[in-house]
């Protein structure tokens, strides 16, 4: 019972490997803003020693954009990549946290007990899931579970700008059999989950001009162009009635549901009235003749994500400003290609802009959506691997968000990839108060154990 | 020749005048943000010391908000009442000032010698060559140009609150035979004017509240309401192709142009396409069956002066805000109700949120738009002063601004009031680089000299 002496040193070894999260949680490592761009470097570093401690041949290794940290280590026939990113969102707006979101706290909940921090679940958490089942194996055996290579990036939540070339400029070295990614959820509060589909991600910037220097309503109201007038106007028509999105050609490549992957979704029982009820809301909002899950899924998405222009402050000012500013992202399904939607969605913006108008565009990446393939037979492995630690069946699923690395390892590297991780959908990732269950780190260290031993 | 001896040292003293004014622009008083309230009592405090200097009985009175100045002095048959505004707008954006707003400078340009500051046309400025003509006459006559009471109001760009109950409470103190307001311009950079026609003003913020919290557009997008989408939509729909505006009984009360006004505006020949040309614009953007100057004078408007929600920092956050905001502003012309627009916008915003959102108001102050009756013979007389300055016929035009204070002379204490200003279009009030053109301090200094020689 080899795996159980793991598993019980992995039981025993909480309450450190929970000091260790907390360390690296309290590095704020956002990467979309160039003001912590050392924190970032602080935190890959952190990392390398930690698998150096570990055993692995590890070191951060220089990009144009934040560190990526590399290591090996370990022996086997069978050669496993685990991906994880320890870059994290901003905290904006940072008066709704309870408290600081870079001093991590363990918390008592109605709901157990938590690790709250930025961070917590996307992705510090998940990743030293798979970093704390190495070292109970380690401890144990006196080496790692099989030939390992680690690959943690520190710019997913930015874009991932530096992550093609490193992999292009790098593949011999990161490619292995099979790609292990942890940045993904459990289906329920207690189903193991294998993320198969993905969404895809487009997203711009937009800036409408219109006058050379702001004006005063009073003086030029009535006459002068309003930009923000302008912006809404355009963003207010990118949706229809029925919860359509308008820009033409923008559902090219959607494609329909395969009836097998339909009727195991239905199975799942998803209930949207709890999923919208836990954050105040009741009612799905996007296209009308869809189901709420295919909208989370497997529907393509029209959002705005930022908006400002004019005064924003107490009070009023009777201005009508020089610009307005808009972020817009698209969630992209089946074969929807990117370079289409951002060239469509320009021109259609374009197209509406007033005679004194124009508009001026910052692209923020872009990916396609990805499908993987189940036929590795890693993927039966690993379900039976996580449906003996949770003691629920694990359930083949899709994921709204974007993570363009599961892609880009078939791509790029030929390998297939799998997404196993074990976020609630109530973790608050990327809004204030994230947090990340105790259960689940818990949990997800000892599925890992499990998965390990099984594939490797 | 009594005139022209005021009128010699008006010319003789300009450098110290400008130097007081100066020491004025100094003072950052800020009326809508609750950080410079120390900083309108300062102002208020500094025209205190200038009145008394002149022989006032001066003294800042407080209110709940800022305090208001009032000073009386000199004896006549007539007595006249001046209303100036010691409160500035806000500064942001601060990054398109070329220099610091409160650090004011005398600049030569193109056109001529400026005073560059935050309030330097609008309104300290303005008030200062009322004051100025005071100071001249008292130097050569010893005693003030007729029976004057100054009256200062330090809440002017932040809705007045306080104004309405001051004028009731002190109605006996300030009623007088006319009040004279200095917060208008000129009509041309040539041309002096008499503002009889003032839009009213209506200031609504609102906040669109969806979930509970910030969500993740990846996990949620597509489900869940998005409130700067509902925003967008909404707003986007408040005016037509046509650029009429959509909100029903918006257009109630407005008024019709007299032919003879309509004649009148067209003999003054404006050049729109000079006047959007000079701010970088060409085309008219308002309702497209109305000329420009009606457009800017004599039609009502609504107008977006500000927008915010998400996320609006570098870089790129995929967040499905929990809230979105905008600060909206209607001017209304003729006998629009501002109660019934204000009632009315609310309404029609309501009809149109969809379920699980809801709207938190704000009211940013109303005032009715206000014609002066030119029947009172002091309008004949004070042109006739203005023309003898400029040496060009005096115009009785529009504003598109609002200044309630006009109308409020007339319905708490029964006066006449007559706007007579030397601003010019291209002072940039209510935005960055606001600027005073020193010929017009100088000619309005002069201007004030000519009509209180005649009318006191």
């Amino acid at each position: 019972m080899t795996l159980d002496a793991v598993l019980a040193r992995i039981d025993t070894d909480l309450p450190a490997s929970l000091d260790r999260l907390m360390q690296l949680l309290r590095i704020p490592s956002i990467s979309t803003d160039p003001a912590f761009k050392a924190d970032c470097a602080t935190a890959a570093d952190w990392l390398v020693e930690d698998l150096k401690s570990l055993g692995f041949d590890a070191s951060a290794r220089t990009t144009p954009g934040h560190p990526m940290v590399v290591g090996h280590g370990g022996t086997g026939d069978k050669h496993l990549l685990f991906y994880g990113h320890y870059d994290v969102q901003p905290v904006d707006p940072l008066n709704l946290w309870d408290r600081d979101p870079f001093d991590p706290e363990i918390q008592d909940t109605p709901k157990g007990r938590v690790i709250r921090a930025r961070g917590a679940a996307d992705d510090k958490g998940q990743l030293m899931t798979f970093l704390e089942a190495c070292r109970a194996w380690k401890a144990v055996y006196g080496s790692l579970p099989g030939k390992l290579t680690i690959f943690l990036e520190g710019e997913e939540e930015s874009g991932s700008p530096s992550l093609i070339p490193f992999m292009q400029a790098n593949a011999a070295e990161l490619r292995a059999d099979i790609a292990l990614i942890c940045d993904t959820g459990l289906f329920d509060d207690k189903t193991p989950a294998i993320t198969t589909m993905l969404r895809g991600l487009v997203g711009e910037e937009m800036t409408i001009h219109a006058a050379n220097k702001d004006l005063h309503s009073g003086s030029y109201g009535g006459a002068a162009a309003n930009p923000i007038r302008v912006l809404a106007k355009i963003l207010g028509n990118m949706t229809d009635a029925r919860g359509h999105i308008t820009i033409p050609h923008f559902y090219d490549g959607v494609t329909e549901l395969p009836d097998a992957i339909r009727a195991q979704w239905q199975s799942l029982s998803f209930d949207h009235a709890q999923f919208l009820g836990d954050v105040g809301l009741s009612i799905p909002q996007g296209e009308q003749d869809r189901t709420p899950l295919e909208m989370l899924w497997s529907r393509p998405t029209a959002e705005i994500n930022g908006i400002w222009g004019g005064y924003t402050g107490d009070g009023f000012k009777t201005v009508l400003p020089a610009q307005a500013h808009a972020k817009v992202s698209f969630r992209l399904v089946g074969d929807q290609d990117p370079a289409a939607i951002s060239a469509n969605f320009r021109t259609w913006v374009e197209a509406q802009l007033p005679g004194d108008c124009s508009v001026e565009w910052k692209a923020h990446g872009n990916s396609p959506a990805g499908v993987m393939s189940i036929d590795n037979p890693a993927f039966e492995v690993a379900r039976q691997a996580l449906t003996d630690e949770w003691q629920v069946p694990a359930a083949y699923i899709g994921c709204g968000g974007s993570i363009p690395i599961a892609g880009y390892f078939k791509t790029y590297l030929g390998m297939d990839a799998m997404l196993i991780g074990f976020g609630r959908d109530d973790d608050q990732i990327h809004s204030p108060n994230e947090k990340y269950d105790l259960e689940c780190f818990h949990k997800g260290i000892r599925s890992w154990a499990r998965v390990l031993a099984k594939l490797s």
